[in-house]
């Protein structure tokens, strides 16, 4: 498995600007079968191109039904993308010494970009082709404020305007959040709020109080499909915007590459599926190749656990039921999970496309509670030096489990993890976790099964 | 004035690892007569290696007298810099189209660090030196929390306690970075406190309740030097922590000659010195080699104008007059700088080093207010993606004013300034100014006037 231990004193592999990646990759035509398509929900017939166009602009449409496995990165995005890429790969030598294992840990850390995570690497390839179209507006919902921010960044350089529906429990608890995409010149609010039909209507129930990204997707995309000049932006799930973070793993292929190492684990956390497919899509192309043979892990919250619990089903993407009809693994689309710090877990459902690859049983899934994730992340932190943000603490705690175990075993594990954001919003999370004020919150049965109820007829 | 302004196009500027400088630059053999030293507060007679080995391990005292032009970087420093250095270089092009200059406006990124700042290039040698000397905590003062924030950084990898105390306008206004610190493990309390008998002193007096650098400095003095294990170490104004953070400068020389350029201006945020000494210290050198000829200035607020409106003086570097009596230009030692945003430039003095360039008459400094800061701030974040420390806006706002003055006379000035760390803790600074609530403070006559009486008579 690669290199021996000391073989290279190396502790950061950067790349040259110039062996950046100038194609994204799309992983469709490399699998045995396609995934289900999206349905309309009226009809249960397959959507097309001319049903999204209200939404979305034709570039990202096609993208999003491309048969083609290699797209070029226009230019425009290039040149954005070069402010912060191609990002660093670690390797965790301090957090190594800690546990005293005989693993080595890399991670591919994309909190170096303006807005602090992985997000940036589609917000600007959506900004621009929606400039390209001649929208003027996108409009958004935000669970942690990652993909948020990343928006408002994108929007403000292709000056254009971006309004923002932020989950009600992270708007409370993430003021500065709010405030730094208002400095990048975007309109915030809270979710559910009293400016759209669905906001109205949802904020009736009680349980919909602190909101959830559902109910955030169906208010952005109501204020989305009523003017043509305004488009709606979606972080995650969807086939195009997984494309685009394959750049990840892209580039860490050709950073491990560097320094001789083929992954043993790769591991991720997921919420809707964005930064797990980033990093890993290449790397099941090279396993599909024969090229090298890494076990590739999911890693939810315990509290929102749609891969490891949910029904691989055809249902809404969002709460109102707005959206057409995907084949995924769901927890229901009217199902609230538990207001935990990681905001960017918390979405009833998975990325079709990572679902569809789940039951091709071409990767695994665990779930982990929230303790155990800040745990790991106060060693992180304190040897790396990097504070995480919660959502890639999932993957930073099976990481140092496995690592761990590869002590027991003696095994010189490669295991490589995507550090998908930094932590510099989320210290309230930090605080309770050092205060002891942090709870393990668990899927709620009783709700789960009554959000299950409620999918679809099909 | 290098190469016109479309022959290259790029925008980030990197250095290889290999690239990276293996040696500090210590500026005091190549200026034609040294800094005054500073003196003994009872004899007023030179202080020497004996008198400060109290405070600091021998290493570091040895540097801050040394007549070597320069010195080695340990290896085990090098090891922790490499994690985030050689930092990139930009050059704000997005920005220079805003503003629709001639200029060339290059900065130097020193957010990239963990703890997001520049001050990491001295907490960490600071910490080795300590940790090789058998120190087992490490007490500092913190203003913006930026210093106490890399402190704790280097104090959680070389396995040390930590112990800041923090200005106490800047510790209810930003409790996040109270956080970080604690995350990296430090104990952190507001100034004045009650724990040391100058905080118990000086919090008796109303106008200290906000606290200041120099009130927080003797807090964490008076905490070292009674235990042996444990040392006091200070984020700016001593010869060492500006000599450590030259590396700034060495590497933007090397980036800039890379595409061959060479700047016309130079200018950096002074508070105590250390960032702007940092980027400046080197191109003097080049200046006094008749490589280059830029000017070479500092921005300070006008709220605190030491440089602009202080006496060059001996006076103490804390409140309480505990420290060597330094001569600097001072505001005098019990001045009390108004509660600004950048906490970080709220310091009665400056680097006696600086100081001394200043009277040599090889650099020009100029004061602005914090709303044209501001105002500057949001232009840069909304262009070039970063929001900066509301430290570094006193530099950008200068840069911007030169841009434009460029506009009007056609030249196509080359400037580099120093963005020396990132805003993501300072988010309510922008919502003040967002908002309208931002209030221009400068400096009150009267306060000014009965600090510089209270002098220390010579």
């Amino acid at each position: 498995m690669g290199l021996s231990k000391d073989a290279k004193s190396f502790t950061k592999i950067t790349l040259d600007e110039s062996e950046m990646p100038t194609q994204w990759y799309n992983i469709i035509p490399d699998l045995p079968s396609p995934p289900p398509p999206p349905l309309h929900p009226g009809t249960h017939q397959p959507v097309g191109p001319a049903d999204l166009a209200p939404l979305f602009p034709m570039d990202l449409i096609l993208q999003e039904v491309s048969t083609d496995s290699y797209i070029d990165i226009p230019g425009e995005v290039l040149d954005v993308y070069r402010t912060w890429r191609p990002s660093p790969l670690f390797r965790a030598r301090r957090l190594e010494k800690l546990l005293d294992t005989p693993a080595r840990l890399y991670y591919k850390y994309e909190g170096v970009s303006p807005a602090g995570s992985h997000k940036t690497n589609t917000s600007v390839p959506q900004a621009y082709y929606n400039k390209k179209a001649g929208i003027k507006k996108i409009t958004t919902e935000t669970g942690a404020g990652q993909w948020g921010t990343a928006l408002a960044f994108a929007c403000a350089l292709f000056d254009m305007e971006c309004e923002v529906w932020q989950v009600g429990g992270s708007y409370d608890a993430k003021p500065y959040r709010r405030l730094m995409m208002e400095v990048f010149g975007a309109k915030v609010h809270r979710s559910p709020s009293q400016l759209t039909e669905a906001g109205r209507k949802l904020s009736l129930d009680p349980k919909n109080k602190s909101g959830s990204l559902g109910i955030a997707i169906s208010e952005a995309v109501e204020a989305a499909v009523t003017d043509p000049t305004v488009a709606y932006a979606l972080g995650s799930v969807l086939n195009h915007v997984l494309m685009h973070q394959t750049i990840i793993g892209e580039e860490a292929l050709k950073q491990l590459a560097k320094v001789g190492e083929t992954p043993d684990l790769l591991v991720g956390c997921t919420g809707g599926g964005s930064n797990f497919a980033g990093l890993s899509f290449p790397f099941i192309r090279e396993k599909l190749k024969g090229k090298m043979n890494p076990e590739i892990r999911a890693v939810e919250p315990a509290s929102c656990p749609s891969l490891t619990r949910g029904k691989y089903a055809y249902d809404f993407g969002d709460t109102a039921g707005m959206t057409p009809l995907m084949k995924m693994h769901t927890l229901g689309h009217d199902f609230i999970p538990d207001p935990i710090h990681a905001g960017g877990l918390r979405y009833h459902g998975m990325a079709p496309l990572i679902s569809h690859i789940y039951e091709l049983g071409m990767m695994t899934a665990q779930s982990v509670g929230q303790k155990e994730c800040f745990a790991a992340a106060m060693q992180f932190a304190r040897t790396e030096g990097i504070v995480p943000a919660p959502e890639p603490t999932h993957a930073i705690a099976v990481a140092i489990a496995e690592a761990l175990k590869a002590k027991e075993t003696g095994e010189e594990k490669v295991i490589l993890t995507a550090l998908c954001g930094h932590g510099h919003f989320d210290l309230a999370a930090y605080d309770a976790f050092l205060n002891g004020n942090m709870v393990d919150s668990v899927l709620n049965d009783k709700d789960f099964e009554a959000a299950l109820a409620a999918l679809p007829v099909m």
